[in-house]
């Protein structure tokens, strides 16, 4: 079977992939909402109740009616009788009459008739219980209105959100202790290649231990995943079928690397071929590293072939199978990525008409005038893509397809790991 | 005690803090390796052997001796004798005599006298178990040498480095299955306020629920922290001094988020003084949101005092227990932010001297040439920090002290929840 019949521009490749799968996402579950950070919510939060549910100041001072401050100055005070203090954590026990004000603290529920505080910096105590104030104030001044954060019904979180602190905290303000998520997808990791061993042995010459199966399994945790690990299979075709069968069967994504020999490879491409339909939709991408690349979908579920090499293995995977871990998560859109922006210490070649990554360390190269570290970003050239130039780059460089390099001196966004 | 005494830039503020902290780390622990994501290693790693172990062949070809194949084109081919094929995952049985070349598959040992690899495209089958060389190759050509990726003793990963996908494949590759993390600090964290309950009761009127105890706690475990609850501590000095020294005893780290109003305030800074020496080091940040914060050293370990607020507790939490977290975990520099560079909607406002940290959501606004997504900021307004408007952005941007503000239009860095 003949590899890389047409390359396909990884943009359009994974659009293929994502357009083959149904629209459906993981098992939803229920967790606290302490819990759920970091997961993806599976239905809109919607606010049982308005958020402040109660007018508060929003400062230190005095609670009074803005009508009764209306034109009051430093040189001309207005001056109002004191009634008493509002309590933090209960309501006043009493309402204002025209003339009246109540001390009032940050967080403190308005007394009725109440619809502004004066900052205790504008006022002063004056003689009798009264205090003169320094500045008239409008109605709503220094006030947190009823339903300002939040109005009952609203939704506040939508479906397919990654939890975040924010989000957390927010759950907590309207009593929401526990949060519907999706589950982690489950997503069988199998390794192909007569050489590897697994990396508690000790190989003999012409081995190398299994390094795949492990920085993938990391890679699919951090994008909210679950990996399954089914270890080393051998480069044998009925063995490999049934073996991607069972994990086929078992999870809702499937990654098989391959061995690194062009017969490996097509013997992973015949074995995807054989897990279901439509098969195979992309074979051979674009890129580099990495066009050795098969995606496809059997039977509803996306299975992913990656290079044998663990730096293509790691660099492909984000670009495939991070999305589609994504995807059954719900996540709306792809949010923003993650970058840096730097100065490219050295000239960067490639190749017209195909996208490159290529690993960077970044250095921090002075301050800004504004006071931010800016970045130089050394390219690490390596020419056999050894899992060690990623463990020493911070993130990757993309030279789009149109380009043919990039140059010293020249501003890049770095996309961080 | 008055409040702000002097407000000290968010930069100084920090450096004070961790100048006056002790260089300790927390201590170690051993854990396998694939669970070692996120952590930080607590030594560094050296390889006990070099990688590869073995010359390997980068390409699917034939193992060759360069010189054989020297002036070698398509025009004038050289001719070699084909004496077997490399096994995959074992060493070869043979080794080349001059004229002579093996089959080899992409990670495939060279034999003995083989220091070259011709591509099987570079080649064509002649008749006689010979094969033809359409190009010639230099010694190490399409070859890893040994320790072209790691050599034997040779540092892999720093200590204080996070452990990324990378780094837990790198590990496998050179049979090291647990590693050396730091522990996770422990983070006590005390909420007080009266008018502040838990967050699974229904309020009265005058009362709301805990928000910062369960923000806070999802940003120290992000930050690679154990957050420790004390809950909800009244606004009474005995009871919060009690508190805080049993917290202080029990984490590396103690957090306050003091009650809203002035005097609630004020009680914190005194309850902080009161744990320890140093004690107070910062008191006012020149930051908003965030002024009210408090910054000491107690007895060796940081505590920090932080607004009541929840949005100025979330913010000045990145901003000063983060970097405490880190310089726990020996994390060895701030490295780069995670930023997305975007072009900002409306002006913002900001008062010259005072940095400001702004929330903003994303949107995207089209493709750039290279097919890289461009995104609009829009500053996310909120006349009273309400948690929500952090529910609802993706990021912050900073206005630094000596801006009086940003435009419409221009271009900032956001920094990524």
């Amino acid at each position: 079977m003949p590899e890389f019949l047409k390359l396909v521009a990884p943009n359009e490749a994974l659009l293929r992939l994502l357009q083959a799968l149904p629209e459906k996402t993981s098992d939803e579950e229920l967790v606290d909402a302490i819990d759920a950070l970091g997961r993806v919510t599976a239905q809109a939060v919607k606010a049982p109740h308005a958020l402040p549910a109660f007018s508060r100041s929003s400062m230190d001072g005095f609670a009074v009616r803005a009508s009764d401050t209306f034109g009051a100055s430093e040189s001309i005070p207005g001056f109002l009788t004191v009634v008493g203090e509002v309590p933090m954590g209960a309501e006043p026990a009493f309402a204002l009459q025209p003339g009246q004000a109540a001390l009032i603290h940050t967080g403190g529920m308005l007394p009725d008739n109440a619809d502004a505080v004066v900052m205790v910096e504008q006022t002063e105590q004056a003689p009798g219980g009264e205090i003169s104030i320094l500045k008239g104030v409008a109605a709503g001044e220094n006030v947190i209105l009823v339903g300002e954060d939040v109005i009952a019904g609203q939704t506040v979180i939508p479906g397919g959100s990654r939890v975040r602190p924010a989000e957390v905290g927010g759950c907590m303000a309207l009593g929401i202790c526990q949060l519907r998520v999706f589950q982690k997808p489950r997503v069988g990791i199998l390794s192909s290649g007569d050489e590897i061993i697994p990396p508690d042995q000790e190989p003999v010459l012409g081995q190398v231990r299994n390094v795949n199966t492990y920085s993938l399994a990391a890679l699919v945790k951090e994008a909210g995943g679950e990996p399954v690990l089914y270890g080393i299979v051998p480069d044998k075709l009925e063995i490999m079928k049934a073996s991607a069968a069972k994990a086929l069967a078992e999870c809702q994504v499937v990654v098989i690397t391959a061995g690194s020999s062009a017969s490996a490879r097509d013997m992973t491409a015949e074995v995807i071929a054989s897990l279901g339909s439509p098969g195979v939709l992309v074979h051979g991408v674009n890129v580099r590293p990495g066009k050795p690349t098969i995606l496809a979908v059997c039977d509803g579920k996306a299975v992913i072939g990656l290079p044998g090499n663990p730096v293509s293995a790691l660099v492909i995977a984000g670009l495939f199978v991070v999305p589609v871990i994504r995807r059954l998560l719900g996540e709306q859109a792809d949010g923003p990525r993650k970058t840096c922006p730097a100065q490219l210490s050295l000239n960067i070649p490639s190749q017209a008409g195909r996208e490159d990554w290529i690993a960077v360390k970044l250095t921090a190269s002075g301050l800004h005038g504004d006071g931010e570290e800016s970045w130089t970003a050394e390219p690490i050239f390596s020419k056999s893509n050894l899992i060690f130039s990623l463990v020493a780059a911070d993130g990757l460089v993309r030279i789009p397809p149109d380009a043919t390099g990039l140059e010293a001196g020249e501003r890049v966004q770095v996309f961080l790991f």
